[in-house]
């Protein structure tokens, strides 16, 4: 979707609560000429967006009021979710037509949402030829390079000239919205090269191809992380990327729009891990839902806080002899989970753009320890001055010896986890979620309340 | 940059520790040519970074060995900190020479990392034309339309013919890498509508442009800031957004590269404000100036910790009475600082997106209590039973209805604060922050143990 497609109403995401409304109401009504004239105007990705702000019936109802050309493009825009739900309301015939009319990279992906049985009678309803297609995508794991790449594409073979290269982008144009590039393949379709079309424009027809292609070009394997796919856009400002097997053959090309979502979605995914909640549930509605995803996450906070109430019935008799120990509680806690989640936020972030490799740990961590010691003696300095003339010089000693060692420690598990994670082949941003944070918070206590009891026992001595 | 660059030798970033030791063994070791003919096989974005794993003396050095083509495309690419360090070393002649082989937006960047009198004397030396476009450039705040977008494009009047906008394309295609589109404006500049590309190879030359351009076009003033730009592009899936101001007037264009690089920017912001990190430390190597910037931070939740200190202390009598209380203390803080966080990165990521409205803070308030209140009945009656189990049914109690509150009190800050935030302007994602969270641990302590010694009374009595 792009310039090309009308764009007469745009609105805000904001406006779509009152855009819905009107929707809404209009139905309501059954003021259906009303609302079908007020669909025409809106852009498929606003209309996808009033959809998610209607229940499932009135989703159903407007989808069905959406005409046959901008049907297909509005399923592809809306929520994974709201698509599954709009698909099981229509009859097979009329969602394999759906199909066939959506880019192949977004009919795979709805596919995929369908039930197995589904799917398969879904798929044998399309011609032979789109059907194909789509089966060869289906094989490609979710959110790698096979799995977002579009199917479609002009080419030709590398001793066509540039008038034949200008019928192939000819031929394309009713399928495609916007075609930069004309790859050139061989006789056994490997890619040979890339025809910029300001290339074509500025040649004359009887040019050969192969004299003005770019032959230098990033490829990409069709199982490549999609955010490793992201990275190397990123890193060489690449509008389009060829997805190629390890013969050379050319079988799709990534567009950028693609990786700007990609990029967004490991945002959502990162945050998700960090903050201990669902990916789904950006979008959901429903309370018992929202309520039953958080729910884990939560549980295994309260594990770990329990974990803390169980080492520190440990340390009662210590606790009863010397009260305000107890006040400091909080302050070596927060103390501890502020300092780990800085070092943490920085690995998981170097380690996402590639700027912090996993397999060069100990100068990371060496950093860090050296961080930890300055902000150490820095915080436990304060902290000891103003807490001696508060509670005197004693427990001034335990606290700034124990924020020393909180410091110490944490930067270097906010590092070496993230690190960890990234090596086994997890997600670094799980070190900052909440089972790691609470792991942490009984290490900062048992160090607190042990060098407290230590010096206890020293003083009673 | 695009694929009509040399990648002849591509490198993934962890190499780049490897190959930044190669360099600085060529050049300790005099290996002049050596080391030219290694850096001529690079990307520019590869030898960026490779300067960048470099200390000051040798990155300067080599930069100066790159040859006079790809120096410029290489300053592009280097981090601001380390552009500013490079610009120092340079002659105001050679900077200016640079500055003019640069993008008009990566240009301007450049010339706002200079003192003022520099950047005065560098655009002094730059041609009169190009001088010109930076100082239009310059007046737009960072971060806008304005000073994302490129002042480069190729441009046609209304009443020009297919052939007139090829030859538009033909004198931008030196100064440009990619064309995808040509604009096409009236006799005021003001803008009329788009040409891709491959309209204008699949049309006779003698068609008026007007017949065949695209008239409903996405257009941003240039005061928009990025994100909102981001957010556009990824809504309509744009590849080219052209920036017109109040009059219509086509000032410039922004790429979809640029809005991948700004999605990238809006996490690396949003997650140092989430962790309590300065952005400046991606990247940074010095262990006191990372110190230094982090330390401010940590003293806000320092003094967070006292003051829960302090509150605990006011409770010293109760404590004392019933130790067992302080055993529970981290479950109280730990569960409202996870509930908390789930609420806020639930709001914060949906202000991001515009799938929560600021002016909508109601139902969204309604929803996030009604999840607290069910995961608050839940955590709580789990607490409950296995604190009865463990401590008796009195403590049981009053965890109980402590949970239950720190919940309800937790969803209803963590969503209302980034709202808020956002209405009045700031960034949503400081909700999340230290100074919040430390804020909601001295509430959440201050519920548990005055609940507690409520109950303490009535049981007294």
């Amino acid at each position: 979707m792009t310039d090309k497609k009308r764009l007469t109403t745009k609105f805000i995401r904001a406006d779509t609560y009152r855009i819905a409304r009107a929707v809404r109401f209009l139905l309501e009504r059954g003021s259906i000429i009303r609302l079908k004239r007020l669909l025409s105007r809106f852009h498929p990705a606003d209309t996808a967006d009033v959809l998610e702000h209607l229940d499932d019936d009135e989703m159903h109802e407007v989808f069905n009021l959406l005409d046959r050309e901008s049907a297909p493009d509005v399923l592809e825009e809306v929520e994974d979710r709201d698509q599954a739900t709009l698909a099981e309301g229509l009859s097979d015939e009329f969602l394999a037509s759906l199909v066939e009319e959506m880019a192949s990279d977004d009919a795979t992906d709805l596919i995929q949402l369908l039930s197995p049985e589904r799917a398969g009678r879904v798929l044998d309803l399309i011609e032979p030829h789109d059907q194909a297609e789509l089966k060869r995508l289906l094989v490609f794991a979710p959110q790698t390079a096979g799995a977002i790449m579009a199917a479609e594409f002009a080419a030709v073979v590398e001793d066509a000239l540039v008038a034949e290269a200008i019928e192939a982008v000819r031929g394309m144009a009713d399928e495609l919205e916007d075609i930069h590039y004309v790859y050139v393949v061989d006789n056994e379709k490997r890619l040979r090269g890339v025809l910029p079309l300001h290339k074509l424009l500025l040649s004359p027809p009887g040019t050969p191809v192969s004299s003005i292609m770019i032959t230098d070009v990033v490829t990409v394997p069709p199982e490549l992380d999609q955010e490793e796919v992201a990275l190397l856009a990123q890193r060489y400002d690449l509008e389009r990327i060829p997805v190629v097997d390890t013969t050379g053959t050319l079988l799709g090309r990534i567009t950028v729009t693609d990786i700007v979502d990609v990029v967004s979605e490991e945002v959502e995914e990162d945050l998700s891990r960090l903050a201990g909640i669902a990916e789904e549930e950006m979008g959901e509605r429903s309370v018992t839902r929202i309520s039953r995803l958080r729910l884990p996450w939560l549980v295994v906070g309260l594990g770990g806080g329990l974990a803390s109430a169980f080492l520190i019935s440990r340390f009662q008799t210590s606790l009863e002899e010397l009260i305000i120990l107890v006040f400091f509680v909080p302050v070596i806690t927060n103390m501890g989970g502020n300092v780990g989640i800085q070092s943490s936020a920085i690995a998981i972030r170097g380690l996402a753009t590639g700027e912090i490799s996993a397999s060069h740990m100990l100068p990371r961590l060496w950093t860090e320890l050296r961080v930890g010691v300055l902000n150490g003696l820095a915080t436990g300095l304060l902290l000891a001055v103003l807490a001696g003339f508060w509670q005197g010089s004693r427990i001034a000693l335990v606290l700034g010896l124990s924020m020393l060692t909180v410091h110490m420690v944490a930067t270097c598990t906010g590092t070496f986890v993230p690190m960890l994670l990234k090596r086994m082949g997890f997600d670094p941003a799980l070190a900052a979620g909440p089972f790691i944070t609470t792991m942490n918070d009984v290490f900062d206590l048992f160090v607190y309340l042990g060098i407290a009891s230590l010096f206890m026992a020293h003083w009673r001595s």
